[in-house]
């Protein structure tokens, strides 16, 4: 039998929790084990990545089975067993419960050590947003001077990845059904340029000139114009992830040996890698700050889309108990 | 002013074209350059890759711009400026009439030497067929001992994939709709194993034990079992072309890294490695030879998917002159 979360985790912690189908957020007490971003309290006696005082962060997943070929090469992310850090069940049967909470317990294996130069409110999108399409990147080479990296989707994942994408040295093309991000894209983010995805003459002006494509669009939308947009050999690469299928037209893409693939966040060394080149190069996520009582508003927000980009929750100052 | 096809080819050959939109075959005189296999009659001054006598192979392309990026890599199957074998406009503004005749006349880039040891009729698909299959498995490292690798459909590209696949030391299973090709496919053509696509216990069983998969259907087909017989890190291979697009669905192939690929015959040199390959491992396509006479009929046999698995035409000793 496992034993009761309470038994395997006595630390009490204390957060905000959607209790019933409502998604409304109330407080909540439980026996937790998990974070998001913040500083090391207490270390087990055989930790030795981690020290008292380090600042660190836990993304979105807290275990896996460490034994399959995936988590042996480090791709703990594609393991069958994967243990996301939200209202998952984690190996002793208790439940993994989130960063909503005042402390967190986690195996040093899931923890990144947070670059010093960073602020870690801004720092913390990265460990969803920033490794998600920064895998990708990496595995299929779109990160290396000169190439030409299109960017669907000017959200969380696709403003980040414009920002990897500088990093790398890349032109990079900011893809939109939305004219009011240009500025945005090109101004504040140092896009290089911008298509508006109706504009039929600007899509097709562009034609065959990108190297690949980050697509972070997760509602259903055409993939015609975007195979259109690629060299011989591009890579179209989708990490939203609409609910119904996508149409495929097959021929565009047998004739210039094209590509479309999937990808799902990424393993725990390559996240500490991203946050490293982050920190080298500066990258932040642009964020809004709002304090734990505002969460049910930023839910409504969120579903409109209404956030440049992330909201990150001050629980540490804010959280207080009812 | 281009010069007529008569100034730019005096010799003049013989075959059978369509020549209404009938799609039937009749007698017709026309200035040629092209034949598919045979012995080299004569070379320009300039040829240094063929004398005469040997044997050699023209595939299903005559010429390309040959100063674009994929040209410069052997690619000139991706070239914008492809001139195919049949029914094209070549650089002089003539037409390219394929090869249902006598004689043929080609550029050298686009003439392979064809191995001794194989018999030249049998051998002939493979410069369209075999290349086909050949091309993205190497490309996509689906060439190695020990992978398992799955083909679906069993007519003129499946049957070669699954030679090359087993020549390559591969484990070969063949997804098809129609059980009656079992017996065939691993008793004559020697895949490992067999699935029937609507079979869903036998798909489910076969779940995530592929490292790739060469698709051959060209008519509409669900692609979610495919992606799920891939394992992670997968790559499902489309070689046919469905005129309609399929239906892509998204998650289960982000949650497994999996791509989906298209590609479209070879280049030139790499379409000289492979039928080198087939000579070695003596690979040849299963054929049925035909005569001129019976063109006709072949035509509406393979509407009916009615050949095991290619025709070839022996126009050396069938063609006469009307």
């Amino acid at each position: 039998m496992s034993k009761s979360a309470e038994e395997v985790h006595p630390t009490k912690a204390f957060g905000l929790a959607a209790r019933d189908s409502s998604g409304v957020l109330s407080p909540f007490k439980f026996s937790r084990r998990h974070e998001i971003v913040g500083v090391v309290t207490e270390v087990g006696c055989k930790v030795k990545k981690f020290k008292v005082g380090d600042k660190v962060g836990v993304g979105c997943m807290v275990g896996a089975c460490h034994s399959c070929d995936n988590c042996n090469n480090d791709l703990e992310n594609y393991c069958p067993k994967l243990i996301f850090t939200y209202n998952a069940t984690y190996h002793d049967g208790t439940r993994t419960f989130g960063g909503y909470s005042d402390v967190m317990v986690a195996n040093e294996r899931y923890i990144v050590l947070m670059p010093e130069n960073l602020p870690l409110d801004a720092a913390a999108p990265l460990l969803c947003a920033g490794i998600t399409v920064y895998s990708p990147m990496i595995y299929y080479g779109l990160c290396k001077p000169n190439l030409h990296l299109g960017v669907v989707g000017l959200g969380g994942l696709g403003h980040v990845a414009v920002k990897f994408g500088k990093a790398f040295g890349m032109k990079v093309t900011v893809i939109s059904t939305s004219p009011s991000k240009e500025k945005e894209a090109t101004e504040h983010l140092g896009a290089d340029s911008f298509l508006i995805s109706r504009n039929s003459g600007q899509m097709q002006a562009a034609m065959g000139t990108m190297d690949g494509i980050i697509d972070t669009v997760s509602s259903v939308h055409p993939l015609l114009p975007l195979i259109g947009l690629l060299k011989c050999n591009g890579k179209l690469i989708m990490v939203g992830a609409p609910e119904k299928p996508l149409e495929l037209p097959i021929f565009p893409f047998l004739s210039g040996r094209k590509v479309i693939a999937g990808s799902l966040m990424g393993g725990m060394k390559e996240t500490q890698e991203m946050i490293d080149f982050a920190g080298k190069h500066n990258i932040t996520a642009n964020i809004e700050v709002i304090p734990m009582d505002y969460v049910n508003t930023a839910m409504e927000r969120l579903a409109r889309a209404d956030v440049k980009y992330r909201f990150v929750i001050d629980v540490g100052n804010t959280l207080t108990i009812a």
